[in-house]
């Protein structure tokens, strides 16, 4: 079999963390007719994420990882960081993506609110998903700690969400990165035992927006479920 | 008194994410003759940062958040995105910055090491913190979870380190935001509950290689001790 010629390899998993993603990929690929991806799933459930092949992709050992096959197989390890790579590089219509120097202030507001879901709900509502269900004992007081503070987080998207559709952007805003990096996280409250965002109805009403796209929904289908 | 003629305004704390802001700033000013700013420090144990003109400034509650009086009062919350912002704007020689559209590897390269310690370094070591100080009850499989954590991304910073003095740039790389945005998280490592680095040797020479620096001490000794 010939070496495939789609210019990006995504190592990833079916996390909120992949989705974020395989959900820009599949929004670019859907704008540009050049952008097309390989997928290769990384089963973390047997540390494949750890061993020295990948190491050498991403000292951190976590999916995902983009590798670049345009530019000289360029290596990006934190999901953040590859969604701002993808933007700057290939989000030539400015679609997602607010340019440095054509929109400073924009651009500036769009990396607060990536830092903001990236420093707090990612690693918060990971806490509140690893002691609801995968801690080996029983700790209410942190359970507690780390779901009082995922609603903490939502409670500030809903103070941004007030009087704007969506995080940054002049007017009501402008679907953008900062809304695709955190969405997928909000997406799977339940599983960090959150039943019901109902006391967050503009969070909801964003997240449930931003789920009715095709191509959200493609993203979140990556990696298809193995055989 | 005449209001301040001094371009920025930083709202802040002597903590971690306070320090990565003044340092850099120290390193600014040393740097460039137009750079000064005002310091307000913020009593985070009396909730200061919980009152509304706040929230309004930083709907997350938190320090350090930045105001840039010399372009139009803009406001900048988030650590990373306050570095990356005097980044483009004001490092006009690149010392500590790469810019995206001159260098767009080693950008990204910093980028991604900035999310590295932005959704990791910091989370972690600050719950470390949490429930080696604050938590109201010993849980030892908590303390143990946070330090374990903490240990392992310094093992990942030794291992980026074993063949180069800074995080990012070409060669043996160059000082920049990289490195000033985590160096304040492991200058504080014992506060965690982590006793020594001793077994992260490059990590060590290349945390106190940074210490030595001027604008480095005064940037954390910002704000100074309240009289």
């Amino acid at each position: 079999m010939a070496p495939s010629t789609k210019p990006f390899l995504l190592y990833t998993g079916p996390t909120p963390n992949g989705h974020k993603v395989s959900v820009y990929l599949e929004e670019l690929k859907a704008l540009y007719p050049n952008i097309d991806y390989d997928v290769e799933a990384i089963n973390i459930s047997t540390n494949r994420q750890k061993e020295p092949w990948f190491i050498a992709l991403n000292p951190n050992g976590r999916i995902p990882v983009l590798v670049d096959r345009s530019r000289d197989n360029f290596v990006v390890f934190e999901t953040a960081a590859i969604l701002l790579y993808l933007g700057q590089h290939y989000d030539k219509d400015n679609k997602f993506y607010f340019d440095p120097v054509k929109s400073p202030n924009e651009y500036s507001e769009m990396l607060q609110w990536i830092f903001w879901a990236h420093g707090g709900v990612g690693p918060m509502q990971g806490q509140a998903n690893h002691f609801q269900r995968a801690a080996p004992e029983d700790i209410p007081y942190a359970k507690k700690r780390y779901v009082d503070e995922t609603k903490r987080l939502y409670g500030v998207l809903e103070i941004r969400l007030a009087n704007r559709d969506w995080l940054v952007g002049s007017g009501s805003g402008q679907l953008s990165l900062a809304d695709l990096n955190v969405i997928p996280w909000v997406r799977i409250h339940k599983y960090a035992g959150i039943d019901s965002i109902d006391e967050f109805p503009k969070v909801k009403a964003w997240l449930e927006r931003t789920l009715e796209r095709a191509p959200v929904q493609a993203g979140i289908a990556v990696p298809p479920p193995s055989k």
